[in-house]
C-alpha cells in the first residue's frame, strides 16, 4: 500500500528545535533564517532530509515556508492548509495567510529594522530571491548554509536510490539523440544549467525512486553545446546503468557541481523560475556570462512522441480496468456501509494488481459529501468520513512504466438529489466543451478556460482552480509549462498531454469534479476548413461518468452525442479487459442516455 | 452627404515632393527622415494639415508610415492596404510589408552604417521611440522640426472649429465633479498631462469638429491632482465656452504648452502609449521626475454612467429605425438594380433623415459578394460593384449628440447559398454565446474572445479580427481600453461599451459579419449564485438580423430562444418608431423562428 493515512501531529518538537535554531541564529550573527519547503530541485514532493519545514514546525502540508526571527516566528501556508496548521504546529509559531501576506512584507514589518535574515541559497530560486529582494525593506538578506541541518542532529542521508533505465520502447528517442537536439537549440549559450530532475531525467532516459509519487533520480547536469552533458549524482546511484549513460554522459559528484560551474566557459543558460540562487551566483562569481531562458527541455518533454504516446494509451487503457473494477464494486456496498479510506484501499489494490503498478501517482483524494468540497483533501485516520447518500468525489492516478494517469470521478451514492444532478451535468457541460473543441493552431490554455466554465456561469457558479494541467510521461503527474488555465500562456503543441478537470464545489454540502487526461493532436483537415491548420484533443482516460448524476434536460444534442460516443468507446477499449460483474456492470454504466 | 467616393490617386506629385524633401535632409545633415500617419494626438483620423504622409507620397490609407533615405524610400503598409499603395504611390517609394517587416528592422538594414534618421517628436509616441530606438543598430534616431513642413507651401493651417458644450443632461457629470474625481488619482504624481483628445473632451465636457468622424477637438491638457485643469487649445476655438469651462479650467495656448510643461512641479504623469516623445523629452530636460501611467481619463471614460447609457438606448433606437427603413427599402430593390455606392447614400439618408445625425461614425461599409470580404472595405467609384444575388455586408453607425453606433448586418440578396446559410448561422452562434454570457467579475476580452468562435472553429472556420471593440459616448467608435480579443486584457467593468462582431470571410467568395454594441452590466444574482458578483452584457442595437440566412438545424434551443427574444425586442422598441411598408416588413423580418 503505498498511501498512507496518517497526519503526524507533534507540536510538542517545534519549541525546542525553534530555541536551538534561534541560538544558531545569535552564533552567526542572523536576525532571522527562512526554511522554505522546498528542497534544491523545487518539486513537489520533497526527500526526508529536505522536509525541514515539517521537522521544525510540525507542518507537513506540501507548500509553505518558515521565517524565524527572535521574537516570532512565522508558518506561511495557503487557504488549503489553515486549518491543518493550527493541530500540528505549537503556539510558538504564528500562522500567516499567504500569499495575501508574502514573505517581503512579513520581513519588511517584522524583522528588526536594518537586520540581517539568512537563507540557503540552494533552496530559493533566482525568481524568488529577486521578487523577496525588491520587498524586504531595508532587511538585509544573506546567503548562508542551512541552519536547520546544523542543529537536525539525526537528519536523513539524501536519497539513494538505484536509477533505472527507461527503455527506448517507451520514450521512442535514444538519450543521445534527444542530447544532440537539445545541444543544437542552446542559441548563444555554450551550456543549459539542468536543476529540475524530470528534466535530467526525461533527457537521460532513467528513472529512480528518490522521491514518492515521482519516479525521479536527484542530481543536477549540463548539457554542453557541443553534445555532452555532465551529470552530477551521487555515483552509487547509477552504477547499474552506466552502460546506458555511455560517453556522451560525463559523471561527476553532486559535490563537485559548483566547483564546474565555477570553470564553465559561458554564456551559460539558467531557468530563473526554478535555478537555485547559489548556481547564479556561482556562474556570476566566476564571471561567467549568464543568459537567462526556459529550461531547454521543458517543451520537448511536454511534447511527447509517438511511443510515449502509445505509452499513454496503453497505461490508460490498464487504468481503465482498474478504475472499472473498482467502482462495480462501490455500487456493490451497501450505502453507509464503506469510509473514504476504505474507498482508497480498494481502488489503490485494484491499480496493485495490474502487477504493473510502480506507484501512485499522487495520494488519492476521496471526498465524501462535503469533504469533496474541500480541493485539495486528502483523508486521514482523524477525517475519515463515511460513505453515506450523497455524493463522492475519486481523484487518482497511477504510475506505470508506460505513462502516468489521473483520473476524477464523481460517483452517486444513493440517491443524487436534484441540486447535485443539474451541478453536475454543468460541470460535465464544461468538461465535454473541452474534449469536443478543435482550435486554430497558436492558442493556449487562456485561451480556452472559459469554454469549461460558461455553462456554470450561466447558473451562477464556477470553480477555483484552473481547468487542467500538463502530465509527465512516467514522470510528474503535474508538469509545466503547459496548462488549461487562465495563466496559461504557452501556446499548445501536439503531444502535449493535458487534464480536463472542471468542478463545482459547494462548501460543506459537495464536491464535483470529472477529469479526464487529454492530449493535444492535429486536427484532420475538413472539406471546407479555411484555417491553415488545427489541433483537436485525443481522449486518453476511458472510464464510465456516472450518467446517474446527468440531468439530461440540460444538456444539447450535441453533448449527449459526445458522452454516448464516449461511454461506447469505453466498452470498446475497457470492455475486452474486465471479466464477470464487472462486465455486466461496465455494460450498464455505458449504456447510451 | 458625409461619405465620399473617391480615392485620390496622383502619383505623379510624389516624385518632385520626395526630391525637395531628401535636399533639405542633405542640408540639415540626416541621412533619413520618418513620417508616420499620425498627428501628435494619436488617434485613428488625422487634420488636413497632418496628412504628411498622403501628400508626399500619395498613399491616403489609414495607418502606415514613410521612411525616406537618399536612395530609397520605404512606404510601410498592412496587409489591408498592399493593392491600394500600389495605385497612389510612384515608383520612387518601395512598398514594405509591415508590421511582417519592423520600421527598426528595415532601418536598420537600410540606412548608411551609423547614419542619422531624423523624426518630429511630436508625432511619435514615448512607446514607439523605445522600441524603434532598441531595434534601429547602429543608427542615430535625432529629433528635429518636421522637415515636410518646411517643403509643403500651402500646407493647411492646423483644424479650428470652434468647440461646443456637451451637456450635463448628456454627460451625467458635471466636468468640474469629473476633474475632482479625477485629481484624487493621480497617486504621488502632482499632474497627469493629457494628450488624447477624447481624454479632454470627455474629461471637460466638450465636443469640436477638428476632425472627420470623431467629434474632437484638439489641444493639450495638464490635469494637476489640486484640482484644476490647463488647457492647451487655439483660443478662438472656445471662445462661445468659456463660460461652460469656468474657473477650473485655465486656458492656454497650444504654443505655449512645452513652456509650461517645462517649469512643472513634478512628479508628472504621462501614458506612454500616447504620449509624444517631445513631452517626455521636456519634463526630463526640466529635471521633472516623470511616473509613466495608463491616461487617468481612460478607464473612467470608458465605465459609462447612467445618463450616457440613457444617450446609448436613445441613439440606438433612433439608428435601429433607420435601420430598418433601410433594410425595407434594400428589400424592396430588384436583385441586381443597386450598387454598393447606392446603398450607402441611401443608409446615409435614413440616418440624416432623424435630424439628429451629427456624422456617420466611419465610412460605412457595404461590401457585395467578394468586396465584402474585404474586412475594411472602402467603396470608391474604382471599385463600386453591383449588388446581385449573394450576400451583401453592410457595416455602419452614426454620431448622435447622445450617442455613437456601429452595426453590421449581412443581407440575403436573392436566395441565399446552403455554403453562406451555414457560415451565416455559425458566425450568429459566437455573436449569441457572446450576448448571453453571464461571468464572474474580473475577467478580460481574452477570456471570453474564444467563446465567440468555437461554433466556427468546429467547422474549421475562424475570422481574423478580435471579436469586438470599445466604443465612446459620442466620442471615437474605437475607444479602449477594454478590447473583446485576444489582446484584451482589461478587465470588463460595468458601463464599458463593447461591439461584439463575429465573422467570417471567404476570399472572393463572400463576407459575413453580425455586430450588435452591447454594454457590461452587473447580472441580477440567481437564486443559486455561489459566485460573489457576476456580470453581463445588455444589448444596445435592435436591429432584424436576416433570417434568410439562418440554418434552423445548427441551432441550439437556447440560441433559438435568444434570437426570437431579441426580435421580439426589436418589434417592441423600433415598431413604434417606423410605420407603414417599414413597419409590414418588420414585423415579417422579427417573425419568430
Amino acid at each position: 500500500m503505498f498511501q498512507t493515512f496518517s497526519e503526524p501531529a507533534s507540536p510538542d518538537q517545534g519549541p525546542p528545535r525553534l530555541a536551538a535554531l534561534r541560538a544558531v541564529m545569535t552564533r552567526e550573527g542572523l536576525d532571522g533564517f527562512i526554511i522554505p519547503r522546498a528542497d534544491a530541485h523545487q518539486g513537489e514532493y520533497v526527500a526526508e532530509r529536505d522536509s525541514r519545514l515539517a521537522w521544525l514546525t510540525g507542518f507537513t502540508g506540501s507548500a509553505g515556508f518558515c521565517v524565524v526571527l527572535q521574537d516570532k516566528a512565522g508558518v506561511f501556508v495557503d487557504g488549503r492548509y489553515r486549518v491543518q496548521v493550527g493541530s500540528q504546529v505549537a503556539d510558538v509559531f504564528t500562522p500567516v495567510h499567504w500569499p495575501e501576506v508574502t514573505l517581503g512584507d512579513w520581513i519588511a514589518e517584522n524583522a528588526p529594522r536594518g537586520g540581517v535574515v539568512g537563507f540557503d541559497p540552494w533552496l530559493h530560486t533566482v525568481t524568488q530571491m529577486r521578487d523577496l529582494e525588491s520587498s524586504a525593506g531595508d532587511v538585509t538578506l544573506r546567503r548562508t548554509h542551512n541552519l536547520v541541518d546544523l542543529i537536525w542532529e539525526d537528519q536523513p542521508p539524501p536519497p539513494a536510490s538505484a536509477a533505472f533505465v527507461q527503455p527506448v520502447e517507451l520514450t521512442g528517442e535514444k538519450h543521445d539523440d534527444k542530447i544532440a537536439r537539445l545541444a543544437n537549440t542552446l542559441g548563444p549559450a555554450t551550456c543549459a544549467v539542468l536543476t529540475l530532475p524530470d528534466s535530467i531525467c526525461w533527457l537521460l532516459n532513467i528513472r529512480g525512486d528518490d522521491l514518492p509519487r515521482t519516479p525521479f533520480v536527484h542530481g543536477f547536469a549540463i548539457l554542453h553545446a557541443t553534445g555532452d552533458v555532465t551529470f552530477f549524482v551521487n555515483p552509487s546511484k547509477i552504477e547499474d546503468i552506466k552502460d546506458h549513460l555511455g560517453p556522451k554522459v560525463r559523471i561527476e559528484s553532486v559535490e563537485a557541481f559548483l566547483q564546474v560551474l565555477s570553470v564553465l566557459d559561458g554564456p551559460a543558460r539558467i531557468d530563473p523560475a526554478s535555478c537555485p540562487v547559489i548556481v547564479a551566483d556561482t556562474l556570476r562569481d566566476a564571471g561567467t556570462q549568464i543568459i537567462e531562458a526556459q529550461d531547454p527541455c521543458a517543451l520537448p518533454k511536454a511534447c511527447k512522441i509517438g511511443a510515449e504516446l502509445d505509452g499513454a494509451r496503453a497505461a490508460h487503457l490498464r487504468d481503465g480496468a482498474a478504475m472499472a473494477r473498482f467502482l462495480c464494486w462501490l455500487d456493490q456496498q451497501p450505502v453507509g456501509s464503506l469510509t473514504e479510506i476504505d474507498v482508497v484501499k480498494h481502488l489503490e489494490e485494484q491499480r496493485a494488481a495490474t502487477n504493473a503498478l510502480r506507484d501512485i501517482s499522487f495520494d488519492t483524494i476521496s471526498g465524501a459529501g462535503p469533504n469533496g468540497a474541500i480541493v485539495h483533501y486528502r483523508v486521514t485516520e482523524n477525517t475519515n468520513r463515511k460513505v453515506d447518500q450523497g455524493l463522492l468525489l475519486v481523484d487518482s492516478g497511477g504510475q506505470y512504466v508506460d505513462g502516468t494517469t489521473d483520473v476524477t470521478r464523481t460517483i452517486a451514492i444513493g440517491e443524487g438529489g436534484a441540486e447535485e444532478r443539474r451541478a453536475f451535468t454543468l460541470v460535465l457541460k464544461g468538461m465535454i466543451a473541452i474534449s469536443n473543441l478543435r482550435w486554430p493552431k497558436g492558442l493556449a490554455g487562456r485561451d480556452m478556460d472559459a469554454l469549461a466554465r460558461a455553462a456554470l456561469w450561466e447558473h451562477g457558479l464556477d470553480y477555483g482552480h484552473g481547468t487542467g494541467h500538463g502530465v509527465g510521461s512516467y514522470l510528474s503527474v503535474h508538469e509545466g509549462p503547459q496548462r488549461l488555465a487562465r495563466s496559461g500562456t504557452v501556446p499548445f503543441m501536439p503531444g502535449m498531454i493535458l487534464s480536463n478537470e472542471p468542478g463545482f464545489y459547494k462548501e460543506g454540502a459537495f464536491g464535483i469534479r470529472i477529469e479526464n487526461l487529454i492530449v493535444v493532436e492535429t486536427a484532420p483537415r475538413l472539406p471546407d476548413q479555411t484555417v491553415p491548420e488545427m489541433y483537436r484533443f485525443e481522449t486518453l482516460t476511458y472510464v464510465p461518468i456516472d450518467t446517474r448524476l446527468i440531468d439530461t434536460s440540460l444538456l444539447t444534442e450535441t453533448e449527449r452525442t459526445w458522452l454516448n460516443a464516449y461511454h461506447a468507446e469505453v466498452l470498446v477499449r475497457i470492455g475486452p479487459l474486465v471479466e464477470g460483474d464487472v462486465s455486466t456492470w461496465l455494460t450498464q454504466a455505458c449504456a447510451p442516455i
